[in-house]
């Protein structure tokens, strides 16, 4: 890096509605290739600029709390980095937080953690102004039986058969979470989970397993079951539907607490 | 009408972010006509239908319990009505409820009351999950002089001043508020209004006032000065933007209660 360039650290929050996932798709503009292109707008010096994200989102997935990094050869400071990118960007991608941050930090090697949010309308009928961002659900769930599935998968386990490809993990597919809550609050159901980190589609995974749960398809202690198995995903895991899903947080230097004081 | 027609009255609930407000207009597709060739697609009999809404609502204008009738020629029933058209309709179009009506109710004219709520989120920015439902302001706003102006509408007063057209009402300008409120939830702000009825743009041009009252631009008391002038509208009275609006509610036989106990 030459003496102008400095790596800033950013917070972003989006409405994946309209685009392809963070990653470019030929279908539709990708939430990455949209900030990077902004910020090309900005420098207005010619460096073709690489923005590196937390992990990738899917298509129609949100984020609330994604995390970027960028080497910028630029004076200007992060606040007016900040102020810039969201005079540009479009409403549907807004930046939160930006900080100059050191040469060796990563947004994704150096996570230590993050949290990830699912929503469901469990009603006849989902608020129009919900709609794309929850996943509707016609008939009742079992709350408690979703519960005790919940608890059953904390803790380190091999993921394998909660990811849709676990041939694409480099290394390993155990990951330790941390914490798990599904609260409600009327028809409004929500997901919450923690986790030193999380295979490819592993939340939308284990939240099509916990509506099957719901739904008396599947009983609760099948859980660990098939986390001891370690097996293959096969039809009885299938992939919740991306609009209710939200990346929400991404922690760096200490693990994500527990949601509560146990 | 002949003896197979029935007149039906539905509650509905749309985001109005993809239309033309509830009446046809030349640019979009409206609400209204979206339901009537639903409508009529789904009875099939070559009837042309003409819904009845409670009151229109703008471009960009949402609504949580709008109410129209309809005069039918069907022997399907209200239940299997809402059903079919909650099948063939877009999901930012959602049926809530569905009765057979006497033939005497009428959607606009039967109304004893309405609530509407306008929606604002005060921050540097707004979530992109909530940008198409809030207004956004990012000035701070003084909530303390927003809740004496909104106290200062409650009652009977002519309203010219709080509208976009007074020329429009064909008898008179005066309204009775029955209840308005402010309430904060963190940056999200939420006013309520609960009324006998309202005139063009009033609840925008309420807002919009009320915003500048939170701004320090005018002093709670003026809103008292201005119903007792009954005036015409002027610059000091902007229309706050339509997104943040929610016609929420229709009363029927008896009028909205208040929101608290006094």
């Amino acid at each position: 890096m030459d003496s102008e360039t400095c790596r800033f650290r950013f917070t972003c929050a989006y409405d994946g509605t309209a685009y392809s996932g963070w990653q470019v798709q030929p279908d539709r503009p990708s939430i990455q290739k949209t900030i990077e292109s902004t910020l090309e707008g900005i420098l207005k010096n010619g460096q073709k600029i690489k923005i590196h994200g937390s992990g990738r989102t899917d298509q129609g997935v949100h984020a609330q709390g994604q995390v970027f990094h960028a080497d910028l050869q630029t004076r200007m400071n992060a606040l007016s980095l900040l102020k810039a990118l969201n005079v540009r960007l479009p409403p549907d991608i807004r930046i939160l937080d930006s900080a100059p941050t050191a040469p060796d930090f990563h947004a994704r090697r150096s996570a230590t953690g993050k949290e990830y949010r699912y929503q469901i309308w469990n009603a006849d009928t989902v608020p129009p102004d919900r709609r794309l961002y929850h996943t509707h659900v016609t008939r009742p769930l079992d709350l408690d039986a979703m519960r005790r599935a919940v608890a059953a998968f904390v803790g380190t386990h091999d993921f394998s058969a909660f990811t849709a490809n676990p041939q694409r993990e480099v290394e390993t597919t155990v990951r330790t979470i941390y914490d798990f809550a599904l609260t409600a609050a009327g028809p409004r159901l929500l997901l919450r989970v923690r986790g030193n980190g999380f295979l490819y589609k592993m939340v939308r995974s284990m939240a099509g397993f916990l509506m099957r749960v719901g739904h008396g398809a599947e009983k609760p202690e099948t859980v660990t079951a098939m986390l001891d198995a370690a097996g293959e995903r096969t039809a009885r895991v299938p992939s919740a539907p991306p609009q209710g899903l939200y990346l929400w947080r991404v922690w760096y230097h200490r693990a994500p607490p527990s949601f509560r004081k146990r």
